[in-house]
């Protein structure tokens, strides 16, 4: 038992730690830093971010960026190994910060991120030229962010075969309060074929996407 | 109030009565039909009807049809007044059922009704011919159907100006279960201007389309 | 499929184009106004619309107004094309504010509209008098606000011929929390005919009754 | 503590034992008829009914009537005493199984019960004429049976005085399917004074009219 | 239809005008007072009673009283009609406020009240003694409060035979954050004769026992 | 790592291998009993557990025995080890079954059980009896087995200090409807010290009751 | 734009076609049969399989598979490209006809797969062993299989980096009735980086497998 | 009746009293403690433990000890008798709030505890160690805190046969906000012998403990 268990826990690394700063204090942070070395800090808001990165001192070795939108911190010691490019759709302007989660998450593990935001099926021939030429860059994932209804994976996953990451959003009021008909229209989509993630885990859509590149990236 | 009552109730002539089948005998149904002549049974499966029609002897100033896909049958003594053109749409082919019952409810009522079937949005590009086609023929009125995710009420209503009657269906399975996930996603929906009836409510659908074109017949 | 695409989007003309406020900044919204012209900016509170009005510095082309009750902004440039009557009821003064963002969406959009406020189940005498007003002046359409148990739209479309848009409100307590028991009963209304949409969706009640008077304005 | 429950088991006589059928064989409920004697039988299906009344072999001192639209068997020795009078009002036809299950069971607790079935609001004006005969026969409770959106209770209770027990029942579809789109409206309603059962408990809603009756039975 | 009408409004009278706090300004309840009369206002805090009492300048035919635990101002020009008896029980000390509000807005509607509360089912010792003095005075109906999982009102329902109204309250957290495990075990209780009101509705359950008590006073 | 893995597995010992039967064929049942010998199986029909039975032709080592109320069948080649005593309660004669399958269960593996059924809340002066006798017979765990509104482990944990473990049962109907009310009231009850299992699951609190008379079986 | 949709559309192609049989007639799955040629039935019951291979006289170029367990019937008319290896793991006996709908699926479709069921973590050292041995095989993608609390896809996705897709399925009861409970634990796993489908969907996951081999198929 | 209540009252004795302190002001808390003297107050945040301890004014022979993270004040007069030993253990950092409730608790009321925090199934490598050691020191109870997804109990009552308690949190996001989707994985657990306790509930996890222990502590 003991050689099977190292053998699977040798696969478990490259990949940054990734830290979920809610319920965690400014001081826990930065001890996980100086711990870890090479850490993504999500969901973490401007301020908290300022005053991390002022009490951090990092030596000369790791740099430390943070992304406002997507409300992410990355300490870094080196550059992520390359892995190839991923398509990230958003369709309202409100699903942003999410999507914008997914892209900071993919690019610190490596992977080259093409977007698209604000392309919803309200207005679906803004949908077709980023999604063509995402298609001719050879995208190897769309990560598809929405709220409201949640139709764009559908309606994405529709049109091509390259595999379709759904992110659901709680962008919406009544009976879409919360995400839950994002989240159901994607997991019941009549397109086949969609992955889903809970509910503004752009982070979640981001590593799943890593993982389906990592698994070729030998290849 | 005496007035006023009667000035409303004046207003309420002219409809088929309708009866909802089920809860009802067989014996229910012929007696409602021999006291009001005009009449539209909905939700009756062929074989009641078959035994309804059997028991009803008529006389010569009725006609009945049954209608067997959308589970209806119409008793007529005349025909109904001309209303206009409305559309039915239907996203899949399992929505047909539903599609049909709010198509011959708006024929019986007056209306000429343009389809087209299984145009979901997970093959988007059969949408856009018939969707063309009804808009030449100027209907004034969409009735969209569809299951699972029920995402075509949006994307249709993201492409037209024309009205949109949204009826969500029973089709689906897990999440989609009873037609919630369409229901919701048709509230929910980032298009505007989308009226939702009942889980497999095509009856209502065609009430609201007729009352739609009753209220400018006049006009 | 070019030239179906150009076909449906010509129709798209003649709204003012429709923003929702909540998630995005006063900057977004001045921003978007100078880019597009013509806008209804909804769900906004009075602070933010003072400082938006300020910001706007509009030329002499542009007149900006709010309403604060609806809280709703509308800025434009010459007047809507006239196009019929429609009417609104509420059941209680707590649904006032939806109520208003429905008056004042279908006004900016050229409808005439008659009010009828804090007419609902629990005192249904004082319902029947407003009503016939509403109907002897050939209103299109009845848009019919409601929280609590939402029963209103129910009564009325069991008096009146008229097509009725029902609106749930996020009035109640309990089980009517977040408007549900009123959302609940108007898709299962045994009056047929009603077409619904969100919980405290004013707009998009008034969008669909504005289709409807378009559909049929050339006529 | 012993005197104390003694007295409140005193007060505990004269309601006839009641026994709910689904779960219990044929012979369990012979076998409780035979020890108990006085017993109300509910949701007992006519065959049922038909094989426990011919093994009864009732003596001399009992009568058995099954009341088949109710599903309720009466078991009795005597006449119960006589209590006042009681209103069952339900809003459509397939409600009526559970109003008149609340009819035999008060009846047979010693109510006189007047009824006035299918007085929804989809045609308020059916309701006025009966609803004031009751008054004026001074019923003192009214037990209001709905399925549906449930808002009969509502506008009975908007109109009079008299308290009311709401019973919703599980007639209904979608949105309403099980019956607690009626419970909630009848929960969340607007005119304050509705006592709310579960759903479907024609039982238990006039074994609370009959509570009523008795607290002042000797008045 | 104007007689009938009429009549029914006729019996509408000698309640105090009840008017919930919540989302009323205090000028708006002022002005109400200042219109109407007597009135009871519910769901009142008592900085908004304070501000609301000093604006008031009632002359001398008016007292008002604020409730500060029932959170109920009650404006009164004479005292109500006499009416009987009944009893308040609550199962925790956190339920005390809903418990309270019941018993204001009942001894304003001219009920004598007698309570007892914090004697829920963890130490259901605590509950016979009380309850066996409210028999013993007679009273003829009984609220019962509770939250958390809301199994008093069966006990209380098996013990005696008095007519029980139940209150849920939102006291609970986990599953019974909101109330609902409350409200579901009370409509689901095994003891049947229990009329139950919406989440924390004291106020409405007051207004059922007193019209009780109302439709027997003049026998 | 190996090392630790079979020290935990070395505990797991001694009980009985049990099998759910829905959605296994008799055959696999049959082939599971011939591999391993000793088993439990629940939720078996009378009429399968007949056909199995007649199917298995176990050697003389193997006895085999169905207890039809509980729908379990034990195939046992020795008696288990003594345990201890504990208790079971039911509220009302349907929740028997699912009581009888945590007795047979505790039975099996090595417990002697008391049960008291049908001593629900309805009627609380029929559980004070049978439960003193259980504590004065010095049972060790509970397990309280309850449908409807679920009071009763409430009550019971109110009273005495046993550990008691909670079963809600699918028993109810309406809001009780597959026994989440029941479920809901164990969990949020305001007598703490209450383990809750899944609904209907016998099985599970037996195997919980034996898991902590084994705990303490070697002291 | 048609230049576009055409691009779009050149990439759905190599694919079989795929019919969900619920709610088709034996008669509507020959018809598309015949005119689709290559094509992939889910969701068939056996004599449902048998009737319609009887049925189809297929000639020399078709050949149909039926796979039982799976309840998918394939008809091919040449050997799919190759594609790659996938794992399909699954927690329990009861959810393996979902597991094997995922593997036929994906067979069909060009994967070889590898498979391991009744590894679920009630007994997680049955599980390292497969898990192992699919990692040395270079599996590309691991569908995970689960119903009851669903936890089998966060304790393999904590163990190896491969790309998850976890499928929930409606084995359960109480709380787990309809897969509600594994769904949901999927979604909020802790382990991130696992797509979900919807639940029993076994097709889903195999699409979404399929999707990800053929994006690196060229590579 | 008495008798029987005596007896079932006197077992009642020997727990600290608990009181909760949300909905209660520091008054009251005081005044609790005064009256009673050996008291834990939970849910009990810093500032309000502050200024309660310095109202107390305790005499000597009472000591107050507050523990922050599980945010419970213990007030005491002499050591609890000894009990026995017991393992808590929590899946994410998060979750040791909960947990530490339920080891103060438990610790108060007599038990010897050992923990093992953020040992959850996303790193199970880390649960195996303290597990074992746990086993080893002869714990007769574990008490396992989970969120998310909580399969922590699962996968630890699949290693090893003590007792499990299992106690769901509310960390989560999306389907998991509010802690539900732990709670119906621990409910819907494949390994049997779980009992559950409501969401964030830790104190009701240490009681259930310490009435186990207590059951057998005379042995
Ligand atoms: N935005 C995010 N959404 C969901 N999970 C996250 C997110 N950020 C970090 N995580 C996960 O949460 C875990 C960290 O939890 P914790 O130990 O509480 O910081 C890591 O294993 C991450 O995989
Ligand atoms: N009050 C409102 N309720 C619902 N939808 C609205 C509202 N106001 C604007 N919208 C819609 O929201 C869309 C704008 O979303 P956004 O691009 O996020 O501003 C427009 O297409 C409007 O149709
Ligand atoms: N605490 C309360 N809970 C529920 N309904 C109330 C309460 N107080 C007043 N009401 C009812 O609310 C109605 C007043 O609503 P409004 O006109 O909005 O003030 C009256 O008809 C009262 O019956
Ligand atoms: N943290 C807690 N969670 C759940 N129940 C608690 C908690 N702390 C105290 N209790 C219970 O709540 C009851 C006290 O309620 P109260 O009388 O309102 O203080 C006691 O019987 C305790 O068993
Ligand atoms: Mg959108
Ligand atoms: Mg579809
Ligand atoms: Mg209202
Ligand atoms: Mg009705
Ligand atoms: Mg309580
Ligand atoms: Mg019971
Ligand atoms: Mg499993
Ligand atoms: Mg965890």
């Amino acid at each position: 038992d003991r050689v099977r268990f190292d053998i699977l826990r040798e696969k478990r690394t490259g990949f940054p730690e990734a830290v979920f700063a809610p319920g965690k204090s400014d001081e826990d942070i930065i001890n996980i830093i100086r711990t870890v070395g090479d850490v993504i800090v999500t969901r973490l808001p401007p301020e908290r971010a300022e005053r991390i990165m002022d009490g951090l001192d990092l030596g000369d070795d790791y740099t430390a960026d943070y992304h406002e939108t997507a409300r992410v911190l990355a300490v870094r010691s080196g550059e992520p190994e390359r892995l190839g490019r991923i398509g990230v759709l958003s369709a309202g302007t409100s699903d942003i910060p999410v999507a914008e989660e997914a892209r900071v998450v993919a690019e610190e593990s490596g992977c080259e991120v093409l977007t698209a935001y604000d392309v919803g099926v309200a207005g679906i021939h803004r949908l077709l030229e980023p999604l063509q030429d995402m298609l001719e860059s050879d995208v190897k994932v769309l990560i598809v962010v929405a709220g409201m209804e949640g139709a764009l994976p559908s309606v994405v996953a529709g049109l091509v075969d390259v595999p379709v990451i759904a992110v659901p959003t709680s962008v919406g009021y009544g009976v879409g309060e919360g995400g839950f008909a994002a989240l159901n229209s994607m997991l019941q989509s009549c397109s086949p074929g969609i992955g889903v993630v809970n509910i503004d885990n752009g982070f979640g859509a981001a590593v799943l996407a890593v993982k389906i590149l990592r698994a070729f990236a030998g290849d």
